[in-house]
C-alpha cells in the first residue's frame, strides 16, 4: 500500500493547535500523575486499566475493556508464552468514531504495564508518588510509558479544546503485557483492531524510530549432585556450574555484536545478553542440587527466532559438554515471554513524512532517526497486519532503573507533534 | 581433668549385651525409620520432638522438653546468630537417674533437624517415607542423624532388656539448630546439662573422630545499577558482579588448603567455600539492581573467628574495588548461622580408650581416626564445658544430597559399642 502524504495543515492552525496543547499542559501533567500513582505492575494494572476507561469516557470516547483470553490470541503469529498470569490482565481501547469519515484512520497505543521497582531504599522518593523537579517528572512507568500515554489523549483534548475532532476512526489503546510478551498488542489485533497508521508514544527522546531488534526471554535450569558441604568435592555445584554457560552465552553476545546489521552501524553495542535473575540452592551447607537463571538476549532483523533458539542451544549444549557432571545432565532451556521478531519500518513512508513535518513545526528541527536496541509493540502492527508503526515520544531517563524519569518539556513536545499529525493525517471536523 | 579407663566388662556381659542389641534390632530400626517419616526440617521439626519425649517417656526417663529461648544463650561463648526462627524451636533432653550413682555420667546427644530435600523428583523414592534396600535405610535424616540419635537410646534398651541400667546419669539430648547453628546443643548447656564425657553418633563410619574444622556461615549482599536491558552497558549488573567476587573466595579457599594443618594432613581438600544460595533480579527485562549469596567455609584449629572475617571480608573489599561499580559501592558480609569454631578433642583419652576398646568387642578391629571437615555440636561440650565429646556413630551416604542412606549393619554395630561404652563408663547396676 503506498499512501501519500497528507496536505500541509494552515499555519494558523499549527499555532491554534499548539496553543490548544498548552492551554491544558498543566492538566496533562496532572493526568500523567494520576496514571504514575497506580502501581501497574505486570498482574496489578486493573485498577489502572479501570481509570483509564473512565478517563477515555468521559471525552465521550466508546470505550471496550475486556480481559485477554489466551484462546484468542496463542494460535497468532507474534504470540509469545505467557510469562506472568493473565487472571488479572486486562486491555482498554477507546474510539473515536467521526460523523463523517474522510481522512485516515490512526491507533494510538501505549502500554499500562510497569516494570519492578527493584529495593526501594534506592530510590529518592517512593516510585509511585510522582513528584516534580525543574523539567523532570519523576515516578516508576512514567517514561516507559505512561506520559506517552497520556500525550496521544491529550493531543485529542487539545484538537477538542479548538471545537474540532479527527475526521477519522482513532484508537486509543492502553494495553497491559508490553514488558514480557506484547500480548496485549497482539490481543487488539485479534479483536480485529486495524488503521492506516499507528504511533507508540514510547520514550525515544523525540527521534522517530527506524527499526527495532528481536528480543527474547529464556531460562536455563541447571541440576547439580547436592552432598554434604564439607566434602564439596564429592558433589557438583548447580550455582557455580551456571558461571560457564553464562561466559559462553557472552560470547556469543560478542560474536553478533561484531557482525553488527546496518541500521545499528554507529552504535556501540546494539546486541545485550543480559542475566536479569537468579535463584538456586536451598540450604547453606549443601552443594547446591538446582539453579536458575533468566536471560534476555537481542538480535537482528534477518534472524529468525527458530534459528536464534538453535543458537542458544548449541552454545548451552557446548559448554555444559565441557562440565563434568552437566556434560552427562545437560542443562534445560525454557522459553517463556519474549519471543518477539526484529522490525524495520517499511511502507510507513507517508506516515513518517507528516510525523517529521509536525515535529519541525513544533520544535524548528527534522527529528533524528533511530533504531532501538530493545523492542516495542509496534512490531504486531507492522509484521502482522501491514500497518506501518511509528515510535515516537518524550524523553526519559533510567527507565527499568531507580529514579525513572521523564522531560515534561518533550511530554508537551510530542503532545503537539501528536495533535498536528492527527490534525493532518485524519483530518479534521467540528466537534457537535 | 584425667581420668582413668574404666575396667574392661566380662566377656561374657559382652556377649549378652550384643545379643540383647541384636534381639531388639528389628524394633531399632522401625523406630529409626518412624523418625525419619516425620519432615523435621529446621522450624518443622516440633512433632518430632514431641514423638521423642513420648518415646523417652515411654522408657521412664525424666523428661525435659523446652522452647529455646534467645535470652538464656545469646550472651554465651559459641552462640551463633539465628539463621531459622525458633517459633517452633524445641529441644528435649530425657535423663536417666540411677539408684546409686557410682560411675562416671554420659551425654549421649543428637539433632532432630534436618537440611531441606531439594528437588523431590530427583529421589528415588520420597524423602520422609523411609524404605530399605538390602543394607540401606534410606531416608533424607536418617544418616544425618536420626540413626544415631535413636542408637543411643536402643544401647540403653539393650541394658533394660538384660534387667540392667547405667549406674550414673545419662542424658539423651535431642535437640535441634544443629545444622544452622548449635544453638540446640548450646540452650542444653545453659539449662546445666553436663556430664563426664559426651557420645554424638553423627555419622563418622564407625571411625572416631579426633577433630573437626570451623565452619562459618555469611552472606555477600551486592548492589547493581539498574538499567533497561536495551541499554545494558550503561548499568550494571549485580548477579555477574558477583562472579569475580566468588572467584577472589575461591583463591582465599586455595590458599588456605595449601596451607594444611596436620589433622589434616593427607586429606585431598579439607577447606571447602561453597556458594550454596543465591538470588538476584526481579525482571528479566531489567539489568538486575541487586543479587545476594549465601557461603559456607571452614577453617582450621588455631584460626580465630574474628580473623576468619576480616580475611573474607578483606577479599571481598579487594574484589571489590576492580569492579567499576562496586568499588564505589561495596557488598555487604553478613553474617547468621554458623559462627562455629574449630575443635580438637583434648582430655578425653579415658573416654577415646573406652570406645576404642567397645570398638573392637564389637568388630574386632579398632576404629579408625578421622577429622572432620564438617562441623558437629562436640565443639559446645569440648570447648565450652571442658566435657571430652566423642564423635562416632553410623556409616552414611549422601547426607545432604539425595537418597540419603544409612547402612543398618553399622547402625547395629554402634549401638553395640555404646551398650558397652554404657556399661563400662557408667557401670551398671539392676532394674527395679
Amino acid at each position: 500500500m503506498t499512501q501519500t502524504v497528507p496536505a500541509e495543515l494552515d499555519p494558523a492552525l499549527i499555532k491554534q493547535i499548539i496553543a490548544a496543547v498548552d492551554a491544558g499542559f498543566e492538566e496533562q501533567c496532572q493526568l500523567t500523575e494520576k496514571v504514575i500513582s497506580f502501581p501497574s505492575l505486570r498482574g496489578q494494572e486493573a485498577t489502572a486499566q479501570d481509570f483509564m476507561a473512565q478517563t477515555y469516557r468521559s471525552r465521550g470516547l466508546s470505550v471496550d475493556h475486556w480481559k485477554i483470553d489466551l484462546g484468542d490470541i496463542q494460535h497468532l503469529p507474534g504470540f509469545s508464552p505467557v510469562a506472568v498470569s493473565y487472571d488479572n490482565a486486562f486491555n482498554v481501547v477507546a474510539t473515536h468514531r467521526p460523523r463523517e469519515a474522510t481522512g485516515r484512520s490512526l491507533i494510538l497505543n501505549g502500554h499500562m504495564d510497569v516494570v519492578p521497582t527493584g529495593p526501594l531504599d534506592l530510590w529518592t522518593k517512593p516510585p509511585f508518588h510522582p513528584w516534580r523537579d525543574g523539567d523532570w517528572l519523576y515516578g516508576r512507568g512514567g517514561g516507559d510509558m505512561k506520559a506517552g500515554l497520556v500525550c496521544a489523549l491529550s493531543a485529542f483534548d487539545a484538537l477538542s479544546r479548538l471545537g474540532l475532532q479527527p475526521a477519522a476512526n482513532c484508537y486509543f489503546q492502553s494495553v497491559t503485557e508490553e514488558e514480557c510478551t506484547g500480548n496485549g498488542a497482539l490481543a487488539c489485533l485479534a479483536r480485529g483492531y486495524r488503521a492506516d497508521a499507528a504511533i507508540i508514544p514510547e520514550p525515544s527522546d523525540m527521534c522517530l524510530v527506524a527499526g527495532q531488534l528481536g528480543v527474547m526471554w529464556f531460562q536455563v535450569k541447571l541440576q547439580g549432585r547436592p552432598a554434604h558441604v564439607g566434602w564439596a568435592g564429592t558433589g557438583s555445584n548447580a550455582i557455580e556450574a551456571s558461571f560457564p554457560i553464562i561466559a559462553a552465552l557472552h560470547e556469543l553476545e560478542a560474536k553478533w555484536n561484531a557482525a553488527r546489521h546496518q541500521n545499528w552501524a554507529d552504535h556501540p553495542h546494539p546486541i545485550n545478553f543480559v542475566v536479569s535473575k537468579i535463584e538456586g540452592g536451598d540450604w547453606t551447607s549443601s552443594v547446591p542440587a538446582w539453579c536458575t537463571f533468566d536471560m534476555r538476549i537481542s538480535f537482528y532483523p534477518g534472524m529468525k527466532l527458530e534459528q536464534v533458539r538453535r543458537d542458544i542451544e548449541d552454545t548451552v549444549r557446548q559448554a555444559a559438554g565441557n562440565h563434568p557432571f552437566l556434560a552427562n545432565n545437560p542443562p534445560q532451556v525454557i522459553y517463556h515471554g519474549f519471543q518477539a521478531e526484529p522490525y524495520i519500518v517499511t511502507g510507513g513512508e507517508a506516515a513518517q513524512a507528516t510525523l517529521r513535518r509536525s515535529h519541525r513545526s513544533v520544535t524548528g528541527e527534522d527529528p533524528a532517526d533511530v533504531s532501538l536496541t530493545a523492542t516495542t509493540d509496534a512490531r504486531f502492527f507492522g509484521l502482522y497486519a501491514g500497518i506501518p508503526a511509528l515510535v515516537y515520544g518524550p524523553k526519559a531517563i533510567d527507565i527499568h532503573g531507580f529514579d525513572e524519569r521523564v522531560s515534561m518539556r518533550s511530554m508537551r513536545d510530542v503532545t503537539c507533534t501528536i495533535a498536528l499529525f492527527m490534525a493532518q493525517w485524519c483530518g479534521v471536523e467540528k466537534r457537535n
